[in-house]
């Protein structure tokens, strides 16, 4: 094992180490993870598939045959447990650690599912604990992003930036709506995109003052904004990033809106500092990572402290319905002394 | 308005009078649906927002103003609402109607959405039944499909069909898989598909064993095995064929393989037909509409009565691991007399 790996092996140890040890001491609780990007955050094996089961002592990720052979190469901060029967392996684990109370993510685990977990788990006495205590575990674990995966989600931004560029060759009149996205998916996957981070947004128009309009028929006009709200998936991790360009010309009335979202743009990413709190930068902004949309908030609500290493976008926007719409997004990575700005796309008016 | 649009109007009436006669003649209860698909069947409104809360005698679609407009216009067998507070509008249906107990999809719905739910209603004195009572009740109604959804699916795989017909002169030896796959959901795009049914698999050489392998890097090669299992989605609905074909040339085991799989389909699709239990088909089917893996679930376990209505699939394969596998997968709909195959593209073994 190489110097690197070693390292890798111990940041992965330490990981789920985190987790284990915010369990009570007293060894009768344990922790059920089955929501995807969880698991695939705590042990970074990049199949879906999967269930931690995670006690003070040591952690266990349970999966069928199919993953077997790829889990025991991959995962080395978890005991890898081929099941034949997935509700007997756990109540063997159940039964070895004398679990009494089993925590589960309550914001992804569905109530039937819950159910059906009670009902196999009765005999051992053991409750299932329903509280959004794990969640909570665990979001405030991945809200601080490592360097390892902050390069990840610079290579998906740099893969929407790099498509994007090039897709504004074919911005003109009489361009569809729906032409522009899924050609600008193509792209994306041509440069290595795993998938998209959400469906594109490619409107035009009066659409542009609907912040989630979907791209439909409407074909560019000379006069018009077009908005692009787009992200790429890179090695799981999203990327997130706005930019609105005129075609052809542009109104007084435009360019003064554009010009008024740039600047409370530029201010909410002057705020952006670690020790800030997230509802001073921005109404609409949002954490990113593993899922497109994670904490922190930043909504007018957001009391999260920001802190060195989360990812935020920083997205005001003007809304005219009937009219036009402007939006202006970044996605930053919070550091002590300001930030690091992963969108690197000029953001003057650009009139194509 | 129209004849038609009276008809379609009529067919909505009924196709939620149909649940809501399903609820206690006492009146005191009520369902409340929140997913997706289940509100866009029984309301045929495609936007994904909003909730139903369905009672004996009414039904009511709840969605914030962004949908308003658009919610007035399109449903016309609830009475839409444009909340400002999504749970005060649920507490005043349930005072309104005196309900009780409040239905929900414990299927989709999460366990700490529910904690919600409860907290919020809990002075109203309702109670939030979590059994799958109404899951099943929606599932009962999906299952058969009217006529109008049987020519959604056939437009949403004739798209599928024809893209892959158009793909296929890109199949030589030295492209990758993963190539296949998004060249493939461009051309679906492009054919009018609004997305694509599932992550297309588009997979080569010792791959085809793994029944649900992920395109990757793998170049096709000269006599090795291609397969294809791909769906497009056209207005909601759902496709799902698998074909595979040989490249360059097949050595005698492959064709064999091929020939038994082929003469297990037929076999399956044979014995399609109205009365017969799902289970007798294929051991590895499942129902197609809004969902693309929906009841009937034609397992070993499926003891359900195949209908006339029900749209399936038959997909038997041979998978010889470290080998080739090969699966051979048609949609279907069951008819009083036997079945009307959705799919139309050739199943002899194509040498491409």
């Amino acid at each position: 094992m190489s110097e690197t790996g070693e390292l890798e092996r111990f940041q992965k140890y330490i990981k789920m180490k985190k987790l284990s040890s915010k369990l009570s001491p007293s060894g009768h609780e344990a922790a059920l993870v089955t929501h995807e990007t969880n698991i695939r955050y705590l042990t970074e094996f990049p199949n879906s598939e999967g269930t931690l089961f995670i006690t003070r002592d040591k952690a266990y990720l349970l999966v069928d045959f199919r993953y077997g052979e790829a889990a025991q190469q991959q995962v080395s901060n978890a005991e890898v447990i081929v099941y034949d029967k997935y509700y007997d392996a756990i109540i063997e684990l159940i039964g070895k650690y004398e679990v009494r109370d089993l925590l589960i993510e309550s914001e992804y685990m569905t109530v039937a599912d819950m159910h059906i977990l009670e009902k196999r788990i009765e005999d051992t006495g053991c409750r299932v604990m329903s509280s959004d205590r794990l969640d909570k575990l665990i979001a405030q674990q991945r809200i601080i992003k490592s360097k390892a995966e902050i390069e990840k989600i610079r290579k998906a931004q740099q893969i929407a930036e790099e498509s994007l560029t090039e897709l504004l060759n074919m911005v003109k009149p009489g361009v569809k709506e729906s032409q522009l996205a899924f050609e600008l998916e193509y792209i994306m996957r041509r440069k290595g995109a795993s998938g998209i981070s959400f469906d594109l947004i490619t409107i035009t128009g009066t659409k542009t003052s609907m912040p989630h309009g979907v791209p439909g028929d409407n074909e560019v006009r000379a006069g018009d904004f077009v908005t692009f709200d787009i992200g790429a998936l890179y090695d799981g991790y999203h990327s997130d990033m706005t930019r609105t360009y005129a075609v052809g010309q542009v109104s007084d009335e435009q360019r003064e809106v554009y010009d008024t979202v740039l600047k409370a743009q530029l201010m909410g990413l002057a705020k952006v500092k670690a020790g800030v709190k997230a509802y001073e930068v921005d109404a609409t902004g949002h954490g990113v990572g593993l899922d497109i949309h994670e904490q922190p908030f930043v909504s007018s609500k957001g009391e999260t402290l920001l802190s060195d290493g989360m990812v935020i976008t920083v997205e005001p926007g003007i809304y005219l319905p009937g009219k036009f719409g402007v939006r202006i997004e970044d996605m930053v990575v919070v550091t002590k002394d300001g930030r690091d700005n992963l969108a690197t796309l000029p953001k003057e008016l650009i009139i194509l």
